[in-house]
């Protein structure tokens, strides 16, 4: 067997099913292995940000990693963005990375570079196979860093005669998995911080399903604590019939807010939470100043379980607080972000996932969506904008008949506009809501908050997206995706019913008012 | 004056005129230095391949750095595969790139990434400025980087605390240049082996100018030997009234041919010749067995002029061979790659810029352009795709009032197909003519070059761009570019000669037959 059907094998062993690709010359094995390996799903992208972001949503859906397929040092750099934002998600993802051939390398050829170098920043691990008895160990190795706890990316180089080339018989054992152990005197302290009043229970990773904020709403109520989830989180679970958390301000002005008076913060599943950005004179740190940080369960720990362990210590016998089933009324007339947000609060189907890169104009869905049926909410975990369309195709590759959500924003849909056409290849349950407000209208913000003298011609020309004003619409047709323009409440609440009606992706481009809404 | 604006007038000062830019809120005083700072045009990109590409074409026509603009770690990396393009060009380019502050990087903050690490893949010259004392003279350092032979990428990785806090006075030095001095015993050696004869001259870099051309053509002549380009050239100097030089194929067999007999090499701004890819049984190395490799010029050096010394060294006083005017018939029916060919070679006016990114269908377009006007021919240095229409763009930029066609595939315009918007919105003499066949045919012959059993249904399904079949048409129209498809070749001529003739940004859909036409 050659090295790219081992590799292939070794993973669909390791229970990974679907590879998200775009191959180029040094991967053409792999393909070849496609026909062989017929329990691995090779999924086209036309650009390596849509195949990593795609990743990352599939990961944090399935809640397993994917593979993908890059082609050497350029592909994994257009890649790299959403393996950043992977990265910071926790998602698990193998990341395959093809290289010249180990005796071509030496001849510097044009595509060649350092691809170690480039994975470095994103990987957890990072492994290149010299010889063709490394390949097999260094899958389950990869594999197993990818999924050792806080879960990431691990990339894996794999130059082109290993993949043409005999490799030894064998199969890539999967990691061993230990029950975990809590750690007491970590439960201790954070009870005694709890009991002691004026605690601020913040969670993140882990803790944001649905058992784990069952057992953080129980805590707060019985020790009468704020609770407060990380501002980015990977996937919360959220709607009517699960606890209803806030989560942490992204701008600084109103996180200090949030946290004023925190005696303690109790941190589950979350880091300590710091400024997005710095700016002058504003503080990087958010905790306020005496506040005492304790530490229940870091990213990479069980967070959901430390907290019913913590929730037992504490006696908190009476029931989380659920969210009551609220939904806003639909919108008419003129769009604004708050009358998407409350189209897609008033339709949004019971089991749904939502992709939210809104950025700015989305600042209402959180608060109008909060009462909708249960569903799950997916966030811009690493900053790199470009995520909503890549990861909402991963996720509905991971999740077939349910709805994804994407409420995406103009400005960050141009990053990797090409995912609506393995949208279309795929037929992919997606609905795109594209909010076109013809500006970074964020950095029209931001460029205020840094303090820099905005004002002048030529710096605003910098944030606007027109002239010539773009029409998504027909850009999305051009990649396959069923699409219309909408312009009033109305217009809009008729197309994303049709859209969440019917199979197959969507793009329902909302005409707003420029700049922020 | 706060470091941002220092930073855009010590670039001025050093000649730099364009930033292409996609900024983000760590970049925010850059971009309001622009209002303080005229004399720096920027240029907004929607994506930062865009940006990096844009400033490699600018570089290579306009023969001087820009700067690019890009936001942190994420942002560098969607840049990064043109950088790739950009280092194998030579191109001169001043990397800017934001970072978080300095005291805030500490925290981890979710945009926050190993910035050094990541441009070190593509970069001469890394540098960070920790201090405000140290920009100007890391600005000025960055650029002497940029611009010593040979020319490449430079990153200057800038925090936001640098941009935003008071810097001391000064503008950065211009680099010293020194008078060439040509190495005696180079020319010796390779007057000797050309006189020997079974000559090979291979050239690249500073020799497919014209005066390197000129050079080159008269010693061939003179000593009976073979003339040869590198297979992808920065800038080569084409068309009538100038020396016409083969280049050496892109396919190893093509290309091992191109050399067989060959008694020395004779290298003139050109790297020995390798092999693009490993394949399994060819060689890497493409001079033959036994042949003599004599370095006259590396590409760091001036090889028109060491060529010009050489020919007089070889008394090679007859004229160059020039090319004599020589256009295609228009292509009527059906179209093929080769129709599309025909009609730019018959129609391309006289001085413009042809880029080159056609891949498979582009195969007959150098040898029906051969005899057309004069122009300049941009190839895909560093064999990472989606180098053409922001190629296109920078050097429609760096030349006004001279039409750029880019002549492009319909693969590889998807990975920066953003480009077209930042087209429109400059109103560049841009003409792309895109070649839909459907597919990756690249590598639907690479799948046979590299011996992988083709044939499944799974496997060509990943070299396949349909199902769905884009419309590149409305994608252009939604990006604001005048854009018509057609499908015969008096179509075709219709519109080339309407679009060469109007101003402004067009995108002309060659529909070709499905794959390899």
């Amino acid at each position: 067997m050659n090295g790219a059907e081992a590799l292939m094998k070794s993973l669909v062993g390791l229970g990974v099913e679907v590879c998200f690709s775009n191959p180029g010359t040094s991967e053409m094995h792999f393909v070849a292995a496609l026909d062989r390996v017929p329990e691995m799903r090779g999924v086209l992208a036309l650009f390596e940000g849509v195949a990593t972001g795609a990743a990352d949503g599939y990961a944090r859906i399935a809640r397993k990693p994917a593979a993908t397929l890059l082609h050497l040092g350029p592909g994994l750099g257009n890649g790299l963005a959403n393996l950043h934002n992977a990265r910071r998600a926790h998602s698990p993802i193998v990341n395959v990375v093809g290289e010249h051939a180990t005796y071509h390398r030496r001849y510097d050829p044009p595509l060649a570079s350092d691809i170690a170098a480039t994975a470095s920043a994103v990987s957890k691990s990072v492994m290149t196979v010299e010889r063709p008895e490394e390949l097999i160990p260094m899958v389950a190795a990869t594999f197993a860093a990818a999924v050792a706890p806080p879960a990431g990316v691990a990339t894996l180089i794999v130059p082109g005669d290993i993949t043409w080339n005999q490799v030894p018989d064998g199969s890539a054992a999967e990691p061993s998995s230990q029950p975990p152990v809590l750690d007491a005197e970590r439960i201790a302290a954070a009870a005694a911080a709890l009991r002691a009043g004026g605690a601020t229970l913040f969670i993140g990773g882990a803790a944001t399903t649905r058992r784990g904020l069952e057992a953080a709403s129980r805590i707060a109520n019985a020790a009468s604590a704020r609770l407060l989830c990380e501002t980015f989180p990977s996937v919360l679970e959220r709607g009517a019939g699960i606890p209803a958390v806030d989560r942490l301000a992204y701008l600084g002005d109103f996180a200090v807010m949030q946290l004023a008076g925190s005696k303690s913060l109790v941190l589950a599943g979350a880091d300590d939470p710091v400024a997005f950005f710095a700016y002058p004179g504003k503080p990087s740190r958010y905790a306020p100043e005496g506040c005492d940080v304790v530490t229940l369960a870091t990213p990479a720990d069980p967070a959901d379980l430390y907290l019913e362990v913590l929730a037992e210590e504490l006696g908190a016998s009476s029931p989380p607080t659920l969210q009551a089933l609220s939904l806003p009324g639909l919108p008419t007339g003129p769009l604004s972000g708050s009358a998407v947000a409350a189209a897609i609060g008033a339709l949004l189907p019971e089991g749904c996932i939502v992709v939210d890169e809104s950025v700015t104009t989305g600042i209402s869905a959180p608060g109008l969506t909060q009462g909708s049926p249960g569903h799950r909410w997916l966030t811009l975990t690493g900053g790199a904008i470009g995520y909503g369309l890549p990861v909402a195709t991963g996720a509905a590759i991971a999740e077939p008949g349910t709805k994804v959500i994407d409420i995406q924003a103009d400005g960050s849909a141009l990053y990797t506009i090409q995912a609506l056409w393995t949208q279309a290849r795929e037929s992919l349950d997606v609905v795109t809501v594209l909010l076109n407000n013809q500006s970074y209208a964020i950095l029209q913000m931001e460029l205020n908050n840094v303090g820099a003298e905005a004002g002048g011609p030529r710096s605003r020309a910098m944030l606007d997206l027109v002239p010539p004003a773009m029409d998504f619409a027909a850009i999305a047709r051009g990649f396959g995706v069923d699409a219309v323009r909408v312009a009033t409440g109305e217009e809009l609440v008729e197309q994303l019913k049709r859209a969440l009606a019917e199979p197959g992706p969507h793009l329902i481009e909302a005409l707003l008012p420029k700049g922020i809404s």
